[in-house]
Order: C-alpha cells, then sequence, then structure tokens
C-alpha cells in the first residue's frame, strides 16, 4: 500500500480490523500469483514517481482544448516512459499488459488520445501486414516515429461493416489506390486521436480493381505531413465535437477526395491486389482476422470488470464513512453500509467484478487453445467461440454500466460530483456497450449460433461443450431445482433452453403461416434477444463458479469462504432476478424462491464486515480512482471542501456577469 | 408547426402521410384543450421571436465558467420577458404554468441559475410567511429586485432532514438569531444559484432559543450585498464545482459564521418565536407543509414524462432516418425503425411519456381534492397521498431515466454525442432520482403506509381507494387471469398484495425468532422496497388505464385506437416484464404468457405506421428539443457535420500541442 498523508478515517479503520482474511491473498489471486502484483505494482510506482498524474486544475474544470492539450502532453510522456522504464520492467512482449492498461488510468481521468496506437494501430499492423510491410511500419510504430490511429465507422454507417461507403479504387496505371469519400454518410467517424492528434491511419474501404468491388479491405494512410502536422491535399480531417465522455481522445472525422496511396499501402498479409490489378483472394480469409476481434472482445469484458471495481470500491468507502437517518429513535446515524438495501445495491457489484473478470481471463484462455486447434487445421471451435465473445461483450458491458450507475445512486448526490469520479467511469463504460458492435445485434449473432445448436441437437448431432445442455434438454430431461451451485446452474441452463426452445417454435409457426424464414426470424428477434442473454447468464454463472473453485483451491480456508459468500450471492441474486424464467423452466418452487431470499438476505450480513476488506483488495491507488468519495484514507468531505475551494468559479468572488445582467436587471434597467 | 428552413427528409415525409389520426386532437388532450394548445404556442412564439436562443458557440463547447456566464444573460433576459409579455398572456397567477417550463428548455440546454427563484424561494414565502412578512418580500421577489435560493442539503446530511447541523440561536436581547455552522459537514451543498448568482436564501437550520432545539425552520437570509454582490461578512459561500448535469445552475456551499439575522426573518406563518425568545407551536404544522412538497414531486413526474418524450422523439426520428443492415440478401438497407428489437426499444417509451404526464396531472387533482377535504376538516386521505407521491416521484423518475438511456442506446453511436441532447436529458434526469428523496428511502416511506394498511385491513377497518386491493387479498379472493386492461390491473394488484403479505410475514417470523420491530423492518427492507415497486406499478397501469378512457371519449375513432394500443403496449410490456410475480401471484399461464408475447410483438406492428406521428404529437419544437438527431426535418448527418466543423478545436487545423510535444516525441527529442 502506499503511504497516505493523513490520518484513516476512524470508521474505515475499523472496518479493515474487522476483515477475517488476508487481502493480499485476494490480490494475488486477481493478478495471477504474488509475481505479477510485484510486477504490477512495480509499474505503478515508475509512473506514480514521474509526477506525470498531477494536474494543477481538476481537468473537469478545464475547456475542451485545454483538456485535450493536457492529454497529449500526458501521453507523449507517457508513451516516453513506456519506451523506457516501463519497457524494462516488462519486457517488449508485454507491451500491452493489463497493469499498463491499468496504470493508464491515474494520468488520463478520461481517455488518452494515444489510445488506438497501441490499442488497434499496432496490432492490426503485426496481424495484417505481410512481413515487408511488417519491417516498414511496426518499427516506426513501435519507436513512435509516426502515430496511428484506426478509422472504420462511417457518419451512416456502425456495426453494418459491408454497408462501408468509402472507396479504395485500383488505378493500374500509376499503381496507386485512389481513397474517395462519394458522399457524406461516407465520411469516417469516431475514431480516437484522429481529430488533431495521429499522422497516419488505417483505413477500411471498399476495394474496387478491375471494375469490380471485393468488399471490405485495410489501407494504411498517411493524413497529415510529419513536419508540419498539416493535413495533406485531399484529406478533410477534424474533431466530431463533444460527447458523453471520451473528451480528450480527439474522436475524428475524414473525408477523401481522390486521394493517391501507393499500392503497397493496402495491408496484404491475406488477400492482395497485384500491380496489373488481378485480385488474389485470401487463403483462410475470415478465420484468422478474429484474432483482433476476440482480442479487443475481451479486453471489453476486462474493462467492464476493472471499471466496475472502480465505481464499487468508491461507493463501498463512501458508505462506510457516511452516516444518516436513525435505525431507531434516539439511536447516533448509522454508517449507510449498514442497511441491506445498500448492501443489496453494492455487493453485487463487488461479486460481479470478480466474476467478469474471471470470465475475462477465462475467454481469453479458451481462445488461445481455439488457436492452437487453428494451428492443427480444426476450425471447429470457432462459430462458438464467436458466439460466447458476442454475448459476453454485450452483457458484461450493459451489466457492468447498469451496476455502475447503480453505484452512483447509492452514492446520493455526491455521486453526482464529477469529482467522485463516478459519471465518467459510467460514460466510459456506456460507450463500450455500442462500440465493437452494439448490444442487440451482438446478441442476435449469438442467437443464430444458439438456433443452428438446436437444430443441430435435434438432427442427433454433438453439440459443443457451452450449449450442450440443449441436447439434455432436447432428450427430454426434466429440470429439478436444487438450491445448490450445480443446480442453481443447470436451472439457469434448462431457463436458456426454454427459452431457445419457444423461439424455434416461434419462427416455425410463423413459417407454417406463409412467412419466409427471414421474416419469420425478424420478428422473433425480442425473443431472440431475450434467449441469447439467458444463454450468456447461464454462461457467466458457471464460469464464475468454476473459476472461483480452481483458483481458491490452494487458498486459506477464510479466503475460499468469503470468495465462495460472493458466489453464492451472485447465485441468488439472480436467482431472484429471474424468478419468472425459472418458475417456468425450472421445478423452483415458492418454498424455494423463500429460501433464497432468505439466504440472499442473510449473505448480505455475512458478507457488511468484509465489504471494505474486499474492495481494498481491489488494489486500486488513489491516484487511480480519482475520486473525492473513494479515497483510502476516507477523508470524503475535506476533499469535497478542498477541491470546490479550488474549482475556478471560485477564484473571483463576484462573476462579471453580475455586472453586466444582474444588477441592471435588479434595478430594472436592463 | 413552426415553418421549417429546409427541405423534409424524404423517409421522414413519408412517415407522416401513413399517419393514421389528426395530431392536433392528441396535442390538444396533453396540452389540456384547444385553448391551453393555443396559449402555449403564444408562449413559444415570444419567447423564440426574442432571439435569446441562439447560441454562438454550442454551450457545450464552452468552459464552464462561460457556461455560467452565458446562462446569466439569458435568465435576466427570460427574466425580462416573463415580467412583460409573457405575462400578458398568462396572467400573473399563472407564472409558473407548464407552457414556460416547457419552452425555458429553448433556451438553457442545461438549467438555468435562477431555477429556484421561481421554483422554490417564491412558493415558499408564499407558503410560509405571515402576511406581514409576505408584503415585504413577495413583490420584491416577483419584481426581481432580490434573486433568491432555497437551501437545505449539507455536506453531510441529505435526505434525513432532522440530521441537519446548521444552527439558528434566538439572542433575545438583540432580538436576532445567530446562524452558525459548526462543522465541516454543516456546510449547505448544492443549493442551485446559491454559488455566485443569488443575493437572498431561505436557509433550513436548527431552531435554539432558551437553550432548547425546536428542530429545523425557515429563515430568510440575504448573503451577498444587493450593490457590490460581495458575500456579507460572516458568509462563507461558493460554486461546488463540476457535476454530472446541472452545469449551469452554479450550485453552492454555504457557511455562516455567527452570522446574525432579525428576529423577523424567520418564517413564521406556521412557529413562531417571540421577543423574549418564547417558542409558539403551529398549529396544524405538518399538514399543511405538504403543499409544497406535493407540488414539487408532482413537477418531477410531470418532468420524467416531458423529458422522455424529448428523448423518444429524438430517437424515433433518429430511427426513420436511419438506415441500416439488410433483413434479407441484396435488400436495400431498412430504416433501423422497421426493426422489432428497436421498436421494442422505443415504443414503450411513448406509451410510458403518455402514462407519466397523466398521472402527474391526476395526482395533483387528487391533491387539489384533498386539498378541499382538509378545508373541511378531513385529513383522512392525507397518509394515502403522501404514499402516493413518494412512490411516484421514486418510480417515474427512475423509469424514465432508464428509458431516457435505452433512446440513447437506440441511437447508437451518435447517441454519445452531446449534440444529440440525449446524454443531457439523461444526466437531468438522473439527478431527480436522487434530490427532493432518494428513490429507496421514498418507496420505504410507501411501504410504511402499505403495511399500516395490511394491519387495518386485517383488523378489519375499511382501508382507502388505492390499496383497498389489500382489503380483497385478505378476504381471500383468488386471482383469476385475464388479459384485459381490467384482468391485467387486478393481477398486478394481487401482485403487490402477495408481496405485502409475504413482507408482513418476514416481519413477524423476525419478531418471532427475537428481533424487534425496528430490526425485522430493516432486515426486511430490500423485500419491502420491492412491494412498494409493485404498488406503485399497479397504481400507474390503473391510473394510465383510466385517464385514456376518460380523456379520448370524445375524441375521433383513429385517436381512440392509437391511444389505446400504447395503453394496451404497456399493458402487455409490464406483463412480460414480470412474469415472474405474475405466476406467483396471479393464475397467469404459460399459454397466457405466450399470448400476451405474441399481442406485444403485433401490437409493435400496429404502432409502427404511425410511430413518427406520435412523438410529432408531443409537438416539442426543434429549439426545445436541441438535437442533431432529432430535428423535425430529419437532416441529421448535414447537422451533425456542420455541428462539427463549428467545433472550436477545429479553428486552427494544427493544435499548438503537436509543437510542444508531439513533433518532439516523433523525432526521439522530448
Amino acid at each position: 500500500m502506499v503511504l497516505k498523508k493523513y490520518n484513516i478515517n476512524p470508521d474505515l479503520a475499523l472496518e479493515r480490523q474487522k476483515c477475517t482474511f488476508d487481502i493480499e491473498e485476494i490480490i494475488n489471486i486477481f493478478d495471477g500469483g504474488k509475481e505479477k502484483t510485484s510486477q504490477r505494482r512495480k509499474i505503478e510506482d515508475v509512473v506514480l514517481k514521474s509526477g506525470l498524474c498531477h494536474d494543477d486544475v481538476p481537468e473537469e474544470c478545464m475547456s475542451l482544448k485545454e483538456r485535450y492539450e493536457n492529454a497529449v502532453r500526458k501521453s507523449c510522456f507517457f508513451s516516453k516512459l513506456m519506451k523506457t522504464e516501463l519497457q524494462e520492467i516488462t519486457g517488449i512482449e508485454d507491451f500491452e499488459t493489463p497493469a499498463i492498461r491499468r496504470i493508464a488510468d491515474a494520468l488520463f481521468k478520461d481517455i488518452s488520445p494515444f489510445l488506438l496506437h497501441l490499442g488497434m494501430f499496432v496490432p492490426t499492423i503485426i496481424g495484417q501486414c505481410t512481413s515487408e510491410q511488417l519491417m516498414i511500419w511496426l518499427p516506426k510504430a513501435l519507436d513512435l516515429q509516426i502515430i496511428g490511429g484506426y478509422a472504420q465507422t462511417e457518419l451512416g454507417h456502425g456495426t453494418f461493416i459491408r454497408g462501408l461507403e468509402t472507396t479504395a479504387t485500383y488505378d493500374a496505371d500509376t499503381e496507386e489506390f485512389v481513397l474517395h469519400t462519394p458522399t457524406l454518410t461516407a465520411h469516417k467517424w469516431w475514431a480516437g486521436g484522429l481529430g488533431k492528434t495521429i499522422n497516419h491511419c488505417i483505413v477500411v474501404a471498399q476495394l474496387y480493381t478491375k471494375g469490380v468491388c471485393y468488399g471490405t479491405h485495410l489501407f494504411m494512410v498517411q493524413i497529415r505531413d510529419l513536419d508540419t502536422h498539416m493535413p495533406l491535399p485531399g484529406i478533410k480531417v477534424g474533431e466530431i465535437g463533444p460527447r458523453m465522455g471520451f473528451s480528450s481522445a480527439d474522436n475524428g472525422f475524414l473525408g477523401f477526395n481522390n486521394f493517391r496511396i501507393p499500392r503497397n499501402n493496402m495491408l496484404m498479409k491475406h488477400a492482395q491486389v497485384q500491380k496489373d490489378g488481378t485480385y488474389v483472394k485470401p487463403a483462410r480469409h475470415g478465420k484468422l482476422t478474429y484474432q483482433t476481434m476476440v482480442f479487443v472482445r475481451v479486453t471489453l469484458v476486462n474493462e467492464a470488470a476493472f471499471n466496475l471495481s472502480k465505481a464499487v470500491t468508491i461507493a463501498v468507502r463512501y458508505s462506510a464513512v457516511r452516516r444518516q437517518s436513525e435505525m431507531r429513535p434516539n439511536e447516533p446515524e448509522p454508517q449507510i453500509l449498514d442497511y441491506p438495501t445498500q448492501q443489496h445495491k453494492l455487493f453485487i457489484g463487488i461479486a460481479t467484478a470478480h466474476a467478469f473478470q474471471l470470465t475475462a481471463n477465462w475467454l481469453w484462455n479458451t481462445f488461445k487453445s481455439v488457436l492452437s486447434d487453428m494451428k492443427k487445421g480444426d476450425v471447429g471451435t470457432l462459430p462458438e467461440l464467436h458466439a460466447l465473445s458476442s454475448c459476453l461483450k454485450a452483457v458484461c458491458t450493459s451489466d457492468a454500466a447498469l451496476l455502475i450507475e447503480q453505484c452512483r445512486y447509492a452514492c446520493g448526490g455526491h455521486g453526482y460530483m464529477l469529482s467522485s469520479n463516478l459519471p465518467y467511469i459510467y460514460s466510459f463504460v456506456a460507450a463500450t456497450r455500442t462500440y465493437e458492435g452494439d448490444y442487440t445485434i451482438l446478441l442476435l449473432q449469438t442467437a443464430r449460433f444458439l438456433v443452428k445448436a438446436w437444430e443441430q441437437a435435434e438432427a442427433g448431432k454433438t453439440v459443443t461443450p457451452t450449449v450442450s445442455y440443449i441436447s439434455r434438454s432436447l432428450k427430454g430431461e426434466k429440470n429439478s431445482w436444487r438450491s445448490t451451485d450445480e443446480g442453481i446452474i443447470k436451472s439457469f441452463q434448462a431457463v436458456a433452453a426454454g427459452k431457445i426452445a419457444l423461439c424455434v417454435k416461434s419462427i416455425r409457426d410463423r413459417m407454417k403461416s406463409g412467412l419466409d424464414y427471414e421474416d419469420a426470424w425478424l420478428l422473433t428477434t425480442v425473443q431472440l434477444v431475450d434467449a441469447a442473454e439467458a444463454h450468456c447468464r447461464s454462461v457467466i454463472l458457471e464460469t464464475y463458479c468454476n473459476e472461483v473453485r480452481r483458483l481458491t483451491k490452494s487458498s486459506s480456508d477464510n479466503v475460499k469462504i468469503v470468495m465462495h459468500q460472493l458466489v453464492t450471492l451472485y447465485l441468488s441474486y439472480w436467482t431472484l432476478q429471474r424468478t419468472g424464467d425459472l418458475l417456468r423452466y425450472s421445478s423452483i418452487s415458492e418454498k424455494d424462491i423463500d429460501f433464497m431470499q432468505r439466504q440472499y438476505e442473510e449473505l448480505l450480513q455475512h458478507i457488511r464486515p468484509n465489504a471494505v476488506a474486499l474492495v481494498d483488495a481491489f488494489d486500486l491507488r488513489d491516484e487511480i480512482l480519482h475520486s473525492s468519495l473513494g479515497a483510502y484514507d476516507g477523508r470524503v468531505y475535506e476533499r469535497l471542501m478542498e477541491q470546490a475551494e479550488n474549482n475556478p468559479m471560485n477564484a473571483e468572488p463576484v462573476n462579471q456577469s453580475f455586472h453586466k445582467y444582474i444588477k441592471p436587471l435588479l434595478q430594472g434597467k436592463l
């Protein structure tokens, strides 16, 4: 722990004394071992010692332009730090370690304009370039001689990539591609860093050669002069304007007016255009591009977990410091953390952060084993992985956003202050629900897989592990409710199976009444989204449960107990949330529901003494939390007042608008 | 309708041709008659013609200080307009008409620093002053010779008013009250306008006289010099710092250092302190202060409805303009409004805006009849009214916030742009869920009433109309599900009764196991919140249904049909959301649920052709909507690009940070 300058709030100090377990044990579990914890802390020390985290004026008091300029300053020095001291700790191959992502939050309350350089530009070069192309661009990118972004989304098209309008037409005479923006809606829109910062950009465009369109491909485009930073002729580029979050990310727009790039700037690892304009199809296109997509989705599930852990740390610590109301007449005001309704809002946040973190790790490990299968030529597990990553991205970002907002509400009015950091955390995660595949569309992709799996199982074929419950259900296996971990998971699988069955029936009924498959599918989509969510829910429940069991095998008993209390809380919470589904598709009874309700309420009481320790075990330094309400020392009111007094609005006792407008109004002279 | 400068987007124009009803009829229903519609439009014309609505730079691109100054400018001129032209239209007694609140949104994308002057300061003077005090302060306040606010919440206390720490100690020697802030947490915090704008403030403080504390009372306090606007000696005042919303409201903090005010500045309509310090109790304290509280809660339900109508107007129009994806290969991209999943997100928003608007009106009318009962000495209906206004404020603000965010998500990435206005609308309504009584605490107040009603009914006493279902349930009346309006409402009442019964049982079981009532209550609060919500849900369903029937009696058939389709949609939606509760407490069957699902999906199709007309019928001018996505003409992409190009970040092609940081970094010279 970092040394604190102030005394700890006595309520918080007492909470920490009550803790029944060694928080370092849990920290190690989530870091992936003692060494990883130690490496992460070294990285944090380097960044915190750099002095880069400090702002004279809080970001939220700056104008948008000032915020951007401040973020560029920090990004540049942080990049230098990464090339030097941090690389010594992590090694070059690990430049994207979660530890670096974590500590970046100490610098950027919002987001870095350089985000996509390491997040998308470099990975795409690695994944999509020929070895010759790699030799040209990768060293420059890693050495920051060029700064890049990734421009896919357009003003008129987001998730539906085939609809993109930007064209790249091959001109065999000059051996160049001509990039063009044929319509207003074809302008690239949203790419981070594009507005003012980057000088290179990977552009997704419809490839035309010899008069034929071959669909979207990737192109490396220099958009600004390296020396003057002026947009090159034929390039229209700028910032798209203020957003709910990502304020310092200079998200940009980009238009091309017959802008020419060399043939070799098409990323040609897979498909190629030869000098004469002949198009050469990729050998295994589609399959291999999964890697970036799955990587990004795992990252977003990670972000959901990480940001939820920040929100719940803030809200739990604040709830231990805040005292309000009375439980019985003339007694002192209790800590609000003592109210079961407050525990109900917050403890599920702790459990969910655990569940999502472990699910993200599991998904990534699953993917790595799929990759090694693929190298052996086996691509059979890819559709399952795609369906999994789709629904997990959708459900985890959505749940996290809701729970973060619940943490904010749980802090009452003070949660509305930007200095709490909760509104920023919400804005950030709310965006992840939309980008890289919208919630609804991703769930419908999973639903396609589920309906297909149903049909396969019906035809007697074997289905993949995460949907094996479908086969059991089709065999007529009845669900008998049991209030154990396994029993609950089985019942949630029965719910998923029941919902998929209903969708299949709806589609078939609609087809019988004369609709074709597409229309029948379309009219069933409300239910299909619901079925895919139910499937995802069962996967998360099972994964969380299994992973905790696996990871705490050698843990101390007290850690086992508290980690498993959270699992049981999570299972009970979702049981009570979904009584309707369970009554329809499992054998749960009124008595079982009463039991689960009582068990849930008792768990809140059991977890209560360890609540502060559990959020301490997220090991989030104050510099990462950026919160007046959530700092380790609990100096909540002092910080709120200090920050108010430093607010630039208070620099002068009387604002000029008094003299200009208010006084004339008061005197009837306006 | 206002004349538009541009052509209407052809998709939107076509939507309007498809409309089956006369939108003016629905507009009149919600305004309260043709004359009211005409008066509202006159008000809007005056304000729009004033030129005050225009900003050279969009608000969201300004610094916080600039935003505040801009809002003061507009507030001053708007106040002048209200004293002159607008008063001619509305009459002095109607200065707070909803029409004026509506059009104020054309001036303030965020909020006016003068908000509490008319919203709380003037109403409190009217409600809490003696006639002598009224004569002093009311004319000055109405004439804007003084500008006031209302300071209740402190840094350490919000909803729990008895915990407030600010003291007002009577000094009989000088016939003054000494206002004092004894601790850090005693500082007033949050009051709108307090930071920089107002010169008077009604302060809530603990009254001490002759050494005895008589609880919180109200005091009129001048805090700034009328001529120089400097804080008076003994006053510490300033802005609390940036917030998630309310950015231009200069919410403030306030501390007193033994600050003296004349005895007569205590608002003495009810309680009094005589010259010698004798405290005189109010005759009917408590009962009469309900008026402001209920008025504010009705206002917040209205705000929920109004802001939801804005959000859903934006999202529906955008969904008619936006085309994306393909329903079947090689067909043109459909309007996204054609997707059932999109209809599922949006149409419930239209129905909910109707439901809440009509519920707010009904609540206000109910309150007025209670007031007239009270004048006859009958206060028997007050507890019911209090319970109603508590849960309706909680549930309507919470539902509206969720649905507004759903509208924002339904607009994909563009909903994240501040120029869509959706993030502002969300931030505004999210705040109303917290202030004037937090969601959870208000529902627990309703729960107290419900448990008491249960006990009364059990004892054979008659209970008030909104809880008469409890008596029916206690008599053993079984619910038999019917898929009609009345049938569904009855089933939702059965759900509420079942949940209240379970709470009563939980409390009694816990008492049997040795807990006292307070502890048993406390441990049941998670369920009690749930029961109160269920009660509220049944009230809204019934009120919406009844009011539509009443108000469309003389409507044309087509209006009747479409208004009732929305009611049925609302009932089906909530049935499907609450299958768990209905399976537990009503006789709904699997077959009934399937029927409701199919009916719901069919309703989406029936409402689809009228969707744009239905949001047009909210009659929200573009100046009130402030939305790049939701304007009447549907020029979505043009506006987005225009606003991006006007963004101050784009005023210079190269930001200075390139020369300062990026270039040195690229060249390895940082």
